[in-house]
């Protein structure tokens, strides 16, 4: 249990007026409790308390070895869970819920509690696993160390002929060489005009002489993920693709230079966006410049036109980049950063010189 | 779009007096309209409407090649997606919604819609899928022959004295020889005493003399998913192990004898159950004998007390006994059955035996 962590949750609750806040992400639920639980279709609670009574609704198949300093509430697959949460609570005030509580708990404690006012209260978890502690920090740095030396030997067997599939196929082999726990997501591994289809799936596709192949990866370290993306050419590159990988280049490494606390994420955005919308690629830059990350791989907060919160030091975020021409390739470019007290530091060191391979 | 899937969830909803239906959970919506999507945290939602007013809701950042033969609302990162929802629909009436839409959405929309009954309405979805046609039969077939066939790989990698993790870490790599689309699920390799604890992840652990090792894995083949375990030993096996493993098997093969269209899931649970309890073992096999499976590899339907449906021809779901003895060893015995007209067909034929590596 997570002290600092939970007061500084129930301090944002009481700002925001609620009673409790039910929380059902697995990743928030370790984060207070230091507790990893993959609880699939059965209901599975942290329930704090403005008043202190905290509370915990476990299922009894869930394992639980040490005390978790906090009280346990259990029920089993034959009860009718949601009663054991209903019969904590009045039958009024406002009740916080997770925003990804799924809707046949919600639907089924809303019954049970009709006087209760329901809102979506993740902000107050939110914002503050947005700022990474030291410990967080040095987890984070690792993670990174990790997917930098393996993408060197993914960009390896890129380079022996594999197909898209053959080469991720590989990368969890890979990452527990270098001490990682695993993808922290499926990587893609895209060639040629696939890199082009932001939805493309990893197939059997063989490289040709002038692909781009985008390589996006991660894994994970005691609990935390890594993400990051190159995009190198095989034989050879065209004139275009150069030109498209200078400015996805220039992009990515003109929003790292301005972070530091104060910079509102959208300005970031914007910097980026700018120097592809000017160069006239500004439709084919289709996604948010980044996104959080921690113990999940995607966390809340974006850098994006839609927040224009400062950054902080402590905050870890993507900064990616990227060029789709349909039909042709794609480029991006991605690293995690790490706001630091009077810039950030970047934590992935693989270069990025356009590689022909 | 699949009009008599549709046609069949209507019927369903207007027994149950829905006038819409949102569905959200993807591979719902790609068992509907053949659309495959990862909507990660975007809403994304198919409308069915009693009145066959169907429509779709979309992030402009989702990739349409063809007409999927449906209207689609669209919506962008940053409009106020349950607004073009709210938009179509009267304040009033019965609303189902996805048994795991997440709260955000549904908080949303309940605001907008204060008069509208809202109601988990998954059921008329799941109860549909449970039962597969002749074509999912035929991919649901291949996903598990292939899967017959990389166990006997990987039971050979383990032979050769690699970790969980490394066993593991090839094993997205052995699918793709034998032609799967990759994983269905975090396979779990579990040697000795890890292999008591249903909640072990794979780690370094390596084999030991009298270690049992259970292998429980899967595929992907075309968008449908395999699941099967089988449990071996390493070297020597002690007398209770051997045991133990007669008993999970005889409960495995008598639930197989007993399936055909007309038994019920929960009797199917008592008969496997009934053995490994008779033997004093029943506080050890602590999980439901079997769960439907699809394009998901879990899906809605257990095989278990909580479910009293009669099975029917084209139900497809595991049978999966098993004894946990903490500190010692664990045993489980999978495979994935079709109920067919005057029986069931055991969907994987790799054998049973007790066998020594």
């Amino acid at each position: 249990m997570n002290k600092n962590r939970i007061d500084a949750v129930v301090n944002n609750m009481k700002e925001a007026g609620l009673d409790y806040l039910l929380i059902s992400e697995p990743s928030s639920i370790d984060y207070l409790i230091d507790y990893v639980n993959n609880p699939g279709e059965r209901m599975y609670v942290l329930m704090l308390a403005a008043n202190g009574a905290h509370k915990l609704f476990f299922n009894k198949l869930f394992f639980v070895e040490n005390d978790l300093g906090i009280e346990i509430v259990w029920h089993s697959d034959t009860d009718d869970a949601t009663k054991t949460i209903a019969d904590y609570v009045e039958n009024s005030g406002t009740i916080g819920v997770d925003k990804h509580w799924s809707a046949n708990f919600l639907l089924s404690l809303m019954e049970k509690l009709p006087d209760v006012k329901f809102v979506n209260g993740s902000f107050c978890v939110d914002f503050v696993r947005m700022v990474k502690d030291e410990n967080e920090q040095v987890l984070m740095i690792e993670a990174s160390r990790i997917n930098d030396q393996a993408i060197h030997e993914v960009i390896h067997q890129v380079s022996l002929g594999l197909s898209e599939l053959e080469v991720a196929g590989k990368l969890s082999g890979i990452y527990s060489k270098f001490g990682g726990d695993g993808n922290s997501f499926d990587a893609i591994i895209a060639y040629g005009a696939n890199g082009a289809n932001p939805h493309h799936e990893n197939d059997d596709s063989h490289l040709k002489p002038g692909d781009s192949i985008i390589i996006d990866m991660g894994c994970k370290y005691n609990g935390y993920c890594s993400d990051m993306t190159r995009t190198v050419f095989y034989q050879e590159v065209s004139e275009e693709a150069k030109e498209v990988y200078g400015l996805v280049r220039l992009a990515n490494e003109t929003a790292e230079a301005m972070i530091k606390p104060g910079v509102r994420l959208c300005d970031i955005d914007k910097a980026a966006r700018d120097i592809i919308t000017d160069a006239g690629y500004g439709k084919e830059f289709n996604h948010r410049l980044g996104h959080f990350i921690g113990k999940d791989v995607h966390e809340f907060g974006d850098v994006s036109v839609n927040f224009d919160l400062e950054v902080k030091e402590g905050m870890i975020f993507s900064i990616e980049p990227g060029i789709y021409l349909p039909g042709k390739f794609g480029v991006r470019i991605e690293d995690l950063v790490m706001v630091t007290k009077d810039g950030c530091k970047v934590l992935n060191s693989y270069p990025k010189d356009l590689f022909v391979i």
